[in-house]
């Protein structure tokens, strides 16, 4: 830790800063590192898609692309997709182009028909809860919220959520049906799971209630900013060594490979748990959209060219990742005012400022025209007990922008932290 | 009626039919009538779908379409679909590839949280039950099936559902809390609302249940054989004069316009209905394919573009109804076996048999290698009371085999329906 500088040095400092950050509002900048968006240049990596197929319309089994059926998807894409699940392709579903409204119906599914059909449905039960590992993703808390699932937060230390409580807590409690999980480059920390933790997540279901699940939000499996970050365990290998095969859904789509939003999204599970979702999932839909599923299997063809893909997505995130931590490093470094994480994959860094001083700088930086994910978003209900956690989103944003933007955010860290310190000592 | 023949003329006519279905027996056909999937004439009518955009990404507010955002659908997109709905632009929402899939969605959220906010949720009360006009589309029922939504059937006759029973049962039973609807050339009958059935369905809302709906899947919207087909009156337009806005949802989609399964969906709703809507919506997606509206947006541009289109499919259509229609009248016309609709749109023709003989009818049809729509699919649970009811597709399959199923279909008519009165007297 830094020493912090004596009063006087922090009257002066508070001065500077203050006279910084007036000249920063004096601009009118309009910057905004709210969200995990692709930039425009990762976006036109995937322009080929529209009009891949040349007329072409016929699946590889010879079936009419362009008409219904095939509930679970194209055979090819299934294919296609499961080492990105760490699955085997007859456990992979594909459906619609968002992987976050697979997880609601999934966890809609479970709540009203249950995961494991008759006499599982968790709205039996008196009280239905999940684990959040902390920071997390505000929209797999959001998905709870509107189902009225309580939430009980886990820390997060950097091989993932601190196991021995989450082990602890479901078998104390077992109205405790799921779990959160962003196993690879977690959103917002860019943690990745350790082996260890991903042998005990496949334990659980060992001890856990028969009706209770793992969300595996695999979202940035493929989403390494360089060839050595460090990989993921299949938790469906493991699962399968303990005989806990049902006890995890898994989770991806295409939104930051192809396109955002037009993409494809799939999910992992075993075909017990797959029959039970197209139970239900064959009365809401004449089935998924195959015409774009086969121009994504044209396009992203097999593992070396979605690899050399994910390259191209890479070359382009790594500086943007780099100008804001060099920014960090450079203006905070040793200070003493804050951390945050140096992630190697997936699209946020998170930052801690001092307790309770998030509102205050994630305020600040708006009144300076940088947006930020609101202070507490990484918290279920939006509550930091800490008011400490911020996530810097630097996808979308150009290079320039981001310095800027940087800039601003690290003059709010030091205003907020030296006023803090006048004032509380 | 026809006059039927004398017993000795029956058994010689059984005799010479039971060869005629032998025959049939021994050719080994596999021919399929069971739904209601457009022909690969009508869906290459829309392949300049795949490669239209020619690299042009922007919406027409000039923003990303490969991006995130925008949970409501372009507007240049509602803008094209609402005149199909019958309501406001601002009454669209375009959401992924299946109208059944928002219809799931709308009923299961209806049931859920409530078509109406906080306290109206169908789940709060003791029983839940759907009004069913009969015949009608088996996926409807089976969302009432799948959320365990009772089923009350309703005579249609040709200008709609009884109305008189209808009004009736809403009024004696609150716990009806809406009504399935295929207004224009209904599935399976073909009939379309008269202006007087849209009217008093205009009027229900203000004697139903506050959270009572109609759900108005106006799926052949612009489906017609021929330019003279009747229209149908706008059920908003008419809830507008009754303030009645708040108490039907309109479902729409072009899976019979470009692709089946791989085109979008849509519904329309009042302000009210889809705030409700889209405030859980807005917790399962980021947002729906923006680039799949924005090929359609260009593809079918304007009304006129579309009308022509769907012009296109008609000439595809027409011999294949007109096929069917010809058979039956040729072979059944006047004798007394039964009697069908004569469509002038949608995708369906309605055969009665005398009661009690529908199922064998089907069954000898597969026997002879034509598969038909389940006998009692069009009823609620799969049940028809009569045993009656069958629905003929005729849009999948070439005209020369639609000419040898219907050979095949009247011949079963006539052999169970001659065994019947052998054995029935």
């Amino acid at each position: 830790m830094a020493t912090r500088p004596s009063r006087d040095a922090l009257v002066a400092l508070e001065k500077t800063l203050a006279a910084t950050y007036q000249d920063w509002q004096s601009r009118g900048l309009n910057l905004d590192m709210t969200r995990g968006k692709p930039n425009a240049a990762q976006l036109a990596l995937s322009d080929a898609l529209d009009g891949i197929l040349g007329g072409d319309f016929k699946a590889a089994d010879g079936s009419d692309l362009r008409n219904y059926g095939g509930l679970e998807g194209l055979p090819e894409a299934r294919a296609l997709f499961a080492p990105m699940l760490q699955v085997r392709p007859d456990e992979v579903l594909i459906g619609g182009n968002s992987s976050l409204t697979l997880m609601y119906t999934t966890v809609l599914f479970a709540w009203l028909h249950g995961p494991a059909g008759a006499g599982s449905a968790w709205r039996l039960e008196k009280d239905v809860k999940f684990l959040c590992p902390v920071p997390g993703y505000d929209r797999h808390f959001a998905i709870c919220e509107d189902l009225g699932i309580g939430m009980v937060p886990v820390a997060m230390d950097e091989h993932g959520p601190d196991m021995d409580a989450v082990e602890r807590l479901i078998q104390a409690d077992p109205s405790i049906k799921g779990i959160w999980c962003v196993p690879r480059f977690s959103n917002p920390s860019g943690v990745v799971y350790s082996d260890a933790v991903v042998e005990r997540m496949a334990r659980l279901g060992t001890v856990a209630a028969k009706n209770f699940r793992i969300f595996w939000d695999n979202a940035y499996s493929v989403h390494a900013l360089h060839d050595t970050a460090p990989p993921l365990a299949s938790l469906m290998d493991a699962c399968r060594r303990h005989g806990t095969e049902d006890s995890v859904y898994v989770f991806g789509s295409t939104s930051k490979i192809t396109f955002a939003g037009a993409g494809l999204a799939f999910m992992g599970a075993s075909r017990a748990n797959l029959g039970v979702i197209c139970k239900h999932l064959g009365k809401s839909t004449i089935g998924p959209d195959k015409v774009n599923q086969a121009r994504h299997v044209r396009f992203l063809r097999d593992e070396a060219t979605l690899h050399a893909h994910m390259a191209k997505h890479a070359a382009l995130l790594a500086p943007r990742f780099d100008a804001v931590l060099s920014a960090l490093e450079t203006e905070l470094g040793g200070q003493g005012m804050g951390h945050w994480t140096r992630p190697e994959g997936g699209y946020f860094v998170s930052f801690d400022t001092l307790p309770g001083l998030a509102a205050t700088v994630v305020a600040l930086a708006a009144a300076a025209g940088v947006k930020l994910t609101p202070a507490g978003a990484t918290w279920p209900g939006g509550k930091d007990p800490q008011d400490s956690n911020i996530r810097l989103a630097p996808s979308f944003p150009a290079v320039d922008d981001i310095r800027t933007a940087m800039a601003v955010f690290t003059c709010c860290v030091k205003l907020a932290t030296v006023r803090a310190w006048l004032q509380g000592g």
